[in-house]
């Protein structure tokens, strides 16, 4: 059937030169087996659906470990192995409680999260009144006013922008760096508006940072609909106290593992390009698209060289990392581990953006290497993809220090949808579409395998 | 707060000609207001949720044409109108059943659905041996055989069309004319693979177009995962049975509306540009990517102009299709008025792909006119849109005809998905994201504006 195709689409592209229709229909062949394949996308469903859990230094994350080591190792791959590192285990207690205690307008419970790394309120909650903030400078002109208070950072994602991740940019400081601060100035807990860009039930966690030498004082994000509702009351009942419990706590951190898959170079062995995504995933959901999908779509280009017999001329790597959520543990251990080892990174490419249909290509890199990328445009037009500047990512970055030439390879999906599913009880499974999952697996095959052909 | 981010927009494009900033931040506006409003998604909410079942000539479909006529009353429209029409009345009867019986494997039930028209098998059920085909040709050379028999048509769509529309046009012949075709050979029935872009276990429903000449067999579609088992077992047991039970008749038609708002043009009031979505939806679900969140993307466009104080120099309307899933006749209704009343129509747009990000704008001209839209790309590159040839569709295509001048406007969305939804218990509130509906509504806005501005 395969050769059927292939056959059909030499034949399609007639008159034109035999190399460049060699790569056309190489492409095209990438798609076509993505897209016939549920390979990749049932793989996604047993990781969510028995791993959903896996943040890092957890009894699931090693599950997740073993299956996706399970997954490659019956791949025929050159080389799978477990890369070890030490990672964060911050461990959530029980469920959390809040709600809004006003003497005005009565009691209402609120959907919360307690923020990743943060400490807990101790099994008796806490229960203070409230200032509302939107950012650092109205939170600084306060000043000691914030003392014995719960500090309740508002600030919602900018809706006029079109692409959400900026968005998002904008808003997340109040969750990574706001508690921190707000304890500099003698508040008792913080509460944040969930980074979400809808009006929802679902609390949105993510990582926090503690300073040092202040107070680490707790810290939960709540729904966007329960900043609303507790917005609203505060204008009206400045008084009012909120209460919430959490139990969460830090133990000491755990050995964990990346897991590598590895297809060796013919021409130059030594030469690595990585593609990485996340196994680790925040507990409150499954992980599916925050990074589930995007550790499936790294496996499952190697799965397209393979079923497609292309030797790459370098060795290609698919890398889920651990521990991207809190510490980046296994991003840094990967690069270290390189770096002692000696070897030589030529390009990386990381997928964690959601699996939603991707929309650009990325390249990063100097302006001469950007500007040959753009031959390849022609490659990606069928598909609707367009090549701008961009790449690198939190797992991959660390790689650059000791590879200062390295290019970014990467896509960019659609995220006008995908802070709803971000770090909440909606990132399931059920959200992924397979199609668009493996438009992005095609893409990201056919741009590593132009790279690797031509090199930048 | 508008009125600031309007300055800030003047000063950012400061160096510009004052002509192109006023457009483009007319255009910006249209965005900002879309992407921070939930009217339109609330909206969609209320439909899909109390009027679900709107197939033509129900209550539902009276409720929902009542909820569209009170929502665009509340509009300060200029005017705000039902038109009369008759249509389609097709019960669907007690649910369906249906189960494939082996003596070899055993008896499996299988999810189905009743074809809209279809008539039923009676109480008593339909079963009969089956004969799997999979499109005319194949159909055409059994003949005979297939008298006395179920004709169970089992064509995918094909996964390798990047665009999933033709992928459903070239499979969707199997469903319209299938059931007709094989009766014209003697088959007692007919069941399809539901056009689903997936394998699951929801039917998809659609119409189907019986011959006056043969008999109208009683026509279902069964889940992809369900004609995937049929199939299966048919290779070792040739001899199963297929049993279903349909009570789906067809009534006499009804009188019916659809639902039209307007703002009266300023300068050519009788030059009439319409925009489109249908009203009418699958009773199997909710209808809310087909059409509900079209004809509400539709009614945002009105509620655009009007927030930002646009009159514009011809008259716009928003048009609620009547019937568009089974004769249209809420689009031939539009088109004999528009007729007799000798309405001039320049332009006419439908949003009846779903609602999800808009990935292209279309234009559907002449040669001359199609360049001189071209012009218009600048405006739609920030929001990640191109300018390409297209347009057209079921309920405005019957202008065409006195009409021959008129423009299709249109916008499409990406489809990777779509079909998952489509006629299908899973076309739910919950599949319509608010910002991608939004990104439509305020792309549709923005070429109307320009249409409305510039002409072609």
């Amino acid at each position: 059937m395969r050769k059927y195709i292939l056959l059909f689409l030499v034949l399609s592209f007639a008159g034109k030169t035999l190399f460049a229709q060699s790569d056309e229909v190489q492409i095209r062949s990438f798609y076509n087996s993505a897209l016939n394949s549920r390979v990749a996308y049932n793989n996604l469903e047993y990781l969510c659906k028995n791993t959903a859990g896996r943040i890092s230094g957890t009894p699931e994350a090693a599950a997740a470990v073993e299956f996706t080591y399970q997954v490659m190792l019956g791949m025929d791959l050159d080389k799978v192995w477990k890369q070890g590192c030490m990672v964060k285990r911050w461990v959530r207690g029980e469920k959390e409680e809040s709600r809004i205690v006003s003497e005005i307008f009565g009691t209402e419970d609120i959907p919360v999260t307690a923020l990743g790394l943060s400490s807990g309120t101790g099994p008796a909650g806490l229960s203070a009144s409230v200032i509302e903030v939107h950012d650092f400078t109205e939170l600084k002109k306060l000043g000691d006013q914030l003392a014995g208070k719960i500090v309740f950072f508002n600030r919602p994602m900018d809706q006029n922008l079109i692409n959400t991740f900026p968005a998002y940019g904008g808003a997340v400081k109040q969750r990574t760096q706001g508690p921190a601060l707000a304890a500099r100035y003698g508040a008792v807990g913080c509460v944040i508006r969930s980074l979400s860009s809808e009006l929802d039930d679902y609390p949105h966690t993510g990582v926090t940072t503690y300073a040092d030498d202040v107070a680490k004082i707790p810290a939960v994000a709540i729904s966007t609909n329960g900043a609303e509702l507790l917005s609203q009351w505060l204008k009206d009942d400045p008084d009012l106290h909120f209460f919430y419990r959490t139990t969460c706590h830090t133990l000491p951190d755990v050995p964990s593992f990346n897991v590598i898959g590895e297809i060796k170079g013919t021409e130059f062995p030594n030469e690595i390009i990585t593609i990485g995504a996340h196994l680790d995933a925040w507990e409150t959901g499954e992980g599916a698209h925050d990074d589930g999908g995007g550790c499936m779509q790294a496996i499952e280009v190697l799965r397209l060289f393979k079923e497609q017999g292309i030797r790459p001329r370098h060795t290609i790597r698919a890398v889920m990392f651990m521990d991207e959520e809190m510490a980046q543990r296994g991003g840094k251990a990967y690069a270290r581990e390189a770096k002692e080892k000696k070897e030589v990174h030529i390009a990386a490419m990381e997928s964690d953006r959601g699996v939603m249909t991707p929309r650009y290509v990325t390249i990063g890199s100097d302006k001469l290497r950007y500007e040959k990328a753009m031959a390849w445009q022609k490659y990606f037009e069928p598909y609707g993809l367009r090549i701008v500047k961009g790449g690198g990512g939190s797992d991959i970055g660390p790689l650059k220090a000791d590879n200062p030439n390295i290019v970014w390879l990467g896509m960019t999906p659609d995220v006008q949808r995908y802070f709803r599913f971000h770090h909440s009880p909606f990132d399931t499974f059920e959200q992924v579409d397979r199609r668009e999952m493996q438009m992005g697996s095609a893409t990201m095959a056919s741009l590593i395998y132009l790279f690797d052909k031509y090199g930048l």
